[in-house]
C-alpha cells in the first residue's frame, strides 16, 4: 500500500494539483487557470475532475495506492474554517466555503484541509525538508509578498482566527513605503522581490547611478533574479541592494524571534536563489538586532522545498499534518 | 482539603512572596530583601525561612491546608532549564539553577516552576484572571520596562529556548531612543512607564512648554502618575502624551497579533491605572494598523489581577498551569 495526498496550490492566475507521496516527492502533477470571472461552482467542478484525473493516472502506476486527502494552499485561507475570505487577488467575492464545496465532490477522503500558502509551506518544510524534528521554528517567504509561518511546540500557530503568521504586514518602518496593503512601511515593502527592486532604484536615485548595470532596465521590468546577475558581476548598486534587503530582513526576523523564540527561521521564495549574498546580511542584521540571550543560537536556514514544486509539496503536507493530528 | 501555592516574585531589590489559594486570593504574604553582593546559597537559605513560616502560618489557620508548590517569576526566567540567566538587574552572575537550589529545600512538593515575570502575569491571567477560559492571547506589561507573554491554544509559547515574549525588544523605530539593552528604537522606549516620561520632555522640547504641568518636574521626577494627573486637570502636553504613547502601543500590539492572532490583549501596569486616557488611542492605532482580516476582532483589555499582588498572584498560577498538563 502506497500513502499518497493531494496538494492543491491556489494562485491568482493558476492552480497547480499535484500527487505527493509521503516522502514529498510529486508523481504527476496538473494545471488549471484560476478563474478571473468569479465563479466558483464551475471552478469546483475543474478542480474536481483535475484530481480525479491526477488519481487515476497515479492508480494506474501503482493499483495499491491510498489517497489519504487533499490540502490546499490558498490566498487568505483559514485553517479553522475551510474558508478563503475576502482574497484581494482572487475573483471570488467574500467568504467562500472551499473546503465544504470540495468535501462535497470527495466524500470518502480522511482529510481536505485548507491554510493559506505561507502556512502550507511551513508545514512542508516540518513534515518533508530541513525542519524536520524541529518543534519551533519560523518560515519567511519571500516572493511577490512576504508571507510567514509560525510554529510552536510541534504545531503551525493558527491563532484565534485562523490568520496567524502575517509577519510580512509588520510595520519596519513607520510611515515608509506604500504596502499593497495600503498601509506604510511594512516588511513586506521591503523585503520582497519587488521590494528589492524599491531599494535598487532608491540606491541609483541616491547616487546618480548611471553606470549601474540595473540603471539599464525600467522600473517595471527590473526583477530581483537581474539584480543577483548583476551582483555577480560585482555591480556595486546590485551589491549594496542584497546589504540593505539582508538588513531590513534581518531586523524583521528579530522581531519575530522575539515573539516566539524559534530554533531555525527557513527563508523561502525567488530571492533566496541569491544565496550569501542575502544570508549573510540577514543573518548579521539578525545578531546585532537580537537581545543578548538569543545571540549566537537562532539558524538563518534555505528552505530545502524544491522551489518549483514546493508550493504543491506543502498543501499536500496539510493532509499528513491533519492526520498525525488525529492518530 | 484547600490548596494553596507559593507565589514568589524576585525584583531587583525586593523579593515578595504571598500564599495563594485556588482562587487567586493571597492568603499571607511577606517580603525579604534580593541580595545586592551576589550570594546566591544564602539568598535560598532565607527565600527557604520566609516560604517555611510563611506555609506554618496558613497551616496555623487552616489544618487541611495543602501545599502544592512553588511558582517564581523572576528577570530571565528560564522556564525549561528551570534557570535564571544572565539577568542584568540582578547581583547574581551567569547561569543560576534557581529551581534545582530550591528544589533541594522542598523535596516534597509536587511542582516548583520558574518563568519570567511577563509570562508569570499572562498565566495569572489565564488562571484567575480576565483571560479564563480563553485559548490565544497576549499579555503586555508596562512598567520600567515593557514585558509580554503570549498564550497559543492554551499553552504559554517558551518557544526553542525558554526565552519567547520579548516583545518589549521589538525594534518600533529603527535608530530611535535608546534602549536600557544597549539597542535603539525598540517599543520598551516608547511604551513602558519611563517612555512616557521620554515622550513628554520630547512635546516640551518641541513646543517650549514651560506653562505645562509637567514643565516643574525634573527629568528625573517626572513619572507615568503624573502625567496621568496632569491629564485629569486637561494639561495639553500629558494629553498628547497618552495619545503618542497610545499610537506607538497600538503600532507595537499590531505587530504581535500579525504574528500570533490573538483573542485579546491585555495590558497590565501603572500607566493602566489612567484608564481610557491609554486604552482609547491604543485600540485606535492597533486597529489603523490591522490588516483588514484582523480589523474589529481583537480586545484591549485591562489585566484584571490586582495591582499589588498581581507579581505574587502570576508565579503562584505557574504551580497550578503546571499541575493541570502533569494531570
Amino acid at each position: 500500500m502506497k500513502n499518497v495526498a493531494i496538494g492543491v496550490d491556489i494562485g491568482g492566475t493558476n492552480t497547480a494539483i499535484g500527487v505527493v507521496d509521503t516522502e514529498g516527492h510529486v508523481l504527476v502533477k496538473n494545471n488549471i487557470p484560476t478563474p478571473t470571472d468569479g465563479d466558483i461552482n464551475l471552478y469546483i467542478a475543474e478542480l474536481t475532475l483535475s484530481i480525479k484525473d491526477l488519481i487515476n493516472s497515479v492508480e494506474l502506476l501503482n493499483e495499491d495506492t491510498e489517497v489519504l486527502g487533499i490540502g490546499i494552499g490558498a490566498p487568505n485561507g483559514n485553517y479553522y474554517n475551510g474558508t478563503i475570505e475576502y482574497a484581494p487577488n482572487l475573483s471570488f467575492r467574500g467568504v467562500i466555503p472551499f473546503v465544504k464545496l470540495l468535501r462535497e465532490k470527495f466524500p470518502e477522503l480522511k482529510a481536505i484541509t485548507l491554510t493559506n500558502d505561507a502556512n502550507a509551506a511551513a508545514i512542508g518544510e516540518m513534515i518533508y525538508g530541513g525542519a524536520k524534528g524541529m518543534t519551533d521554528f519560523v518560515m519567511y517567504t519571500l516572493g511577490t509578498g512576504v508571507g510567514s509561518g509560525i510554529v510552536v511546540d510541534g504545531n503551525m500557530v493558527y491563532g484565534h482566527d485562523g490568520f496567524a503568521g502575517e509577519c510580512g504586514h509588520t510595520t519596519l518602518i513607520p510611515g515608509g513605503r506604500l504596502c499593497a496593503c495600503g498601509a506604510k512601511g511594512h516588511v513586506e515593502t521591503y523585503c520582497s522581490a519587488p521590494g528589492m527592486k524599491r531599494t535598487a532604484f532608491e540606491i541609483m536615485v541616491r547616487d546618480n547611478a548611471t553606470t549601474s548595470l540595473l540603471a539599464e532596465k525600467s522600473y517595471k521590468e527590473l526583477d530581483s533574479k537581474m539584480i543577483f546577475e548583476a551582483a555577480e558581476k560585482g555591480d556595486k548598486v546590485a551589491l549594496e541592494v542584497f546589504e540593505t534587503t539582508g538588513k531590513w530582513l534581518g531586523l524583521a526576523l528579530a522581531n519575530t524571534v522575539h515573539h516566539t523564540s524559534p530554533e531555525a527561521v527557513f527563508l523561502f521564495g525567488g530571492p533566496m536563489a541569491a544565496g550569501e549574498y542575502i544570508l549573510k546580511p540577514t543573518r548579521e542584521s539578525m545578531e546585532k538586532n537580537l537581545l543578548p540571550i538569543f545571540r549566537n543560537k537562532i539558524k538563518i536556514l534555505p528552505s530545502q522545498l524544491k522551489p518549483g514544486d514546493a508550493a504543491i509539496v506543502g498543501a499536500s503536507a496539510l493532509v499528513y499534518k491533519e492526520l498525525q493530528g488525529l492518530s
